[in-house]
């Protein structure tokens, strides 16, 4: 019976997550999901990077148990923000996203970011409707995390390492990292960021770019001065 | 139906949690459930406690959804040590703990500390049988943690904050964390350590000696020569 219950929570979710991505879709906005544990640097990347996206128009859903700190922190970056609260929710869920996207107005905006509640393991089984999942790890949280987490390695696009600035004061093994990321998942990239240094955000913000660019010709051939701004 | 499934979960999680309570407490063994995020130093914290605890003799439960990696570091400081691997589950329960408990040799052990899934959220609802929650934060980390996860800071019996070595190449700030930790929690004590310097270990070991010594008397009566491993 628990199985049963569990099935029809995941596919309802599915459904949901479905029409969230078509609505995303429809108004030609690109959704990023980051995944990543508490205090890897989530929201840290997202105030270094949002000026970097200029003149893209970005929304975030920010996601946590508690609080609207990250809301705050970001929205002077931001076109628009939603804080989410999860209260005991240990992961964001379809329907706080598909909520979260009824106060955002969607034509006004190119890139959305939905940074998921800090946790490495639950988010990763909930589709919310991104394109695509980005998973954070940081230096100082150890070069094994890949490795203890090989579902996210899984089915990310994409690996953040943030923090490389604190790499000579911590004891993390870029090479053992990707070994293990290499044994997991063969083809996603791993870009090594510091949102303090700046150090590799221009390569992530071509990863974006990139993945803009990549979209289907007629989403962005109908609506070219979305990127304007 | 679904609450009265997670209901049921529960239930039987506590009945069992119960079990392994009065084993450990029987054998007269002081159980700790460490509870932090992935990568906030755990096992670091763990590598330089247990040559401190000497003559006291220890026990590990090391979760992880994948690795023996924690139990391998944690093995040549401890007495005995049980890794279990959750797959895709993101905290212990009391089963995993009765079963890794089936493995160690408790009538040899005077305290056993149990690691929990890095996650700062599911772990907090599942009773281990443990006779304290410690929460663990790093500097890293950052100093919203205690506001945004309020659950492991009123559950909590003492928190840990790591990697304080890394204070000056990371922006937290102590009073600001201290006032929300306050707020949630008056009475739980808060230690600063730091694995590397070893800052802050001597009070650490002393609040679990202190632990001890409070134990019912009848328990420590009876086994003297347990702490003289």
């Amino acid at each position: 019976m628990q199985v049963a219950v569990i099935e029809n929570v995941l596919k309802a979710n599915d459904e949901l997550a479905a029409r969230n991505r078509q609505a995303l879709r429809a108004a030609g906005v690109f959704a990023l999901d980051l995944i990543g544990a508490p205090g890897c640097g989530k929201t840290a990347l997202l105030e270094a990077t949002l000026p970097l996206l200029r003149p893209l128009r970005v929304g975030v859903i920010a996601g946590d148990l508690a609080t609207q700190r990250d809301a705050d922190r970001i929205a002077p970056h931001a076109a628009q923000v939603v804080q989410v609260n999860t209260g005991r929710g240990c992961h964001l869920e379809a329907n706080h996203v598909h909520e979260a996207m009824q106060r955002l107005r969607l034509n006004d905006l190119n890139v959305l970011f939905i940074e998921n509640v800090g946790n490495l393991v639950c988010p990763v089984g909930f589709d919310l409707g991104q394109d695509v999942k980005v998973g954070v790890f940081s230096t100082a949280g150890g070069d094994d995390k890949a490795a203890k987490h090989p579902h996210l390695v899984h089915a990310a696009q994409l690996l953040v390492v943030t923090m490389s600035d604190l790499q000579p004061y911590v004891s993390f093994n870029f090479s053992r990292f990707d070994e293990d990321v290499r044994r997991l998942n063969p083809e996603v990239p791993v870009l090594r960021v510091s949102a303090r240094t700046g150090e590799g955000l221009p390569a992530w913000r071509q990863w974006i770019f990139d993945r803009l660019d990549r979209r289907a010709p007629a989403a962005t051939a109908t609506q070219p001065a979305r990127v304007v701004g």
